[in-house]
């Protein structure tokens, strides 16, 4: 049984462009740091980096809002070019009111502002941009996963993480929004004898203890510390997805 | 600033009985362990364990359902002795059907059967007991934190843990229900320019992160790893309280 998890960040991470190697970015920084992956070893990646290696920036002088956005920059106080890029990333709407905008994002989560964050972009004029989340959060990781493998020889499990609020809690806290290599949601059924609502009492959220965990480390300014290596961890070789996290509408009680 | 974090169980840990004292059964597994308790150091806490010492073992033979627990029971297919330990427990009703009965806790948090569990404790016949969580967490953690404090002379931080499931995501996951000597709450506005929701994104649940990162090693089965010694933290010296991490009901849209 495991009995010690370590949680290292990469050090010196380097800023990340549009088309970067990030899986050569994680080795040259482990590498610079005298680390040596290791089978087992699980790599936190914060969405940040892979969105801006995959150029997921959008100029806003270049979004035309329409007329749906512009009812719902009214009606939450927001701008409507970033609006139309929320309306875009999302399939509906979950609650908003003046400073809120909560939406259910294409990928299946509930999220404010559809994860799309102007925090470590340009901020002001002509260049203003923000940063929508990767296309495919799970192709990411397993995109990473696989050259990391290929170039180390080791079994790697590799989580695209962000930073979610809550309903009913204050806070935000690390969830996967990606995950490669490693289960997302552990069924441990069967190990103990619960009481009542077992289904949600005996599935553990893995990927998101491990995203929170890691999230101690990364704070909110992602990009000083944008990469976790958590070794330690005994996880079944089983592989998962980020949608096994991802409460279908029957069962969310609270739509 | 912190690149590394480890996160150890206390090994051996004894099955705790009520009148139990928590702070010398974590000295006395360190110990045992050869780990000096320093500075710094967060010691996780499982509620079991506490609930357990505290004696908040309730045997059902003795409790007699009242008209509204017969109701609920009736509802949610639960056993009526149980519900009416969980109506005593909590505040409101949030969601029920069969199956399933989700409440605000009085403690002020919203989850499944008030945290009410039988798994770990006896299962049958007349000594059929369950486990209510203790009366107040953060003083239970104050009083940890205490006497570790006192007999080591080192300044630690302690939190209880318990297992939440969430709405929208699948999965539990661990959270704080009590926390001394720490912020449960860390405000990081100032230090990122972020856009919209400011301050979902810019207070991190610092404490709910922890008690994620430490599920890891208690796994389900808390009873064989309740203690997680977690090291490494850069916390601000702020004292919170687990109240700090529930929202209220002005700011939760989603009751």
């Amino acid at each position: 049984m495991t009995s010690q998890i370590t949680m290292t960040v990469l050090p010196d991470f380097p800023l990340v462009k549009p088309g970067d190697d990030i899986a050569g970015l994680i080795l040259d920084a482990a590498q610079r740091a005298g680390i040596e992956l290791a089978d087992g070893d699980v790599l936190a990646v914060a969405q940040k980096i892979v969105s801006k290696a995959e150029g997921r920036l959008v100029n806003l002088s270049q979004v035309a809002p329409g007329a749906r956005a512009q009812e719902v920059a009214a009606a939450t106080a927001k701008d409507p070019r970033v609006v139309e890029l929320i309306l875009r990333e999302s399939d509906e709407i979950s609650r908003m009111r003046p400073g809120v905008l909560i939406v259910r994002h294409r990928l299946g989560f509930t999220s404010a502002n559809a994860g799309i964050d102007r925090s470590n972009v340009a901020q002001e004029g002509e260049d203003e941009t923000v940063l929508l989340l990767p296309v495919d959060p799970d192709a990411s990781a397993k995109a990473i996963r696989q050259e990391v493998s290929r170039r180390t020889g080791h079994v790697v499990a590799v989580l695209i993480t962000d930073s979610h609020g809550r309903p009913f809690r204050l806070g935000t806290v690390g969830v996967a929004i990606g995950t490669a290599g490693m289960p997302a949601l552990w069924d441990r059924r069967g190990e103990s004898d619960l009481f009542g609502y077992a289904l949600q009492h005996t599935e553990v959220a893995v990927a998101d203890e491990i995203a929170a965990a890691a999230g101690l480390l990364m704070g909110q300014a992602a990009e000083a510390a944008p990469v976790i290596l958590v070794r330690g961890l005994a996880l079944p070789r089983q592989e998962g997805s980020a949608a096994d996290l991802l409460r279908s509408k029957e069962k969310d009680l609270y739509r």
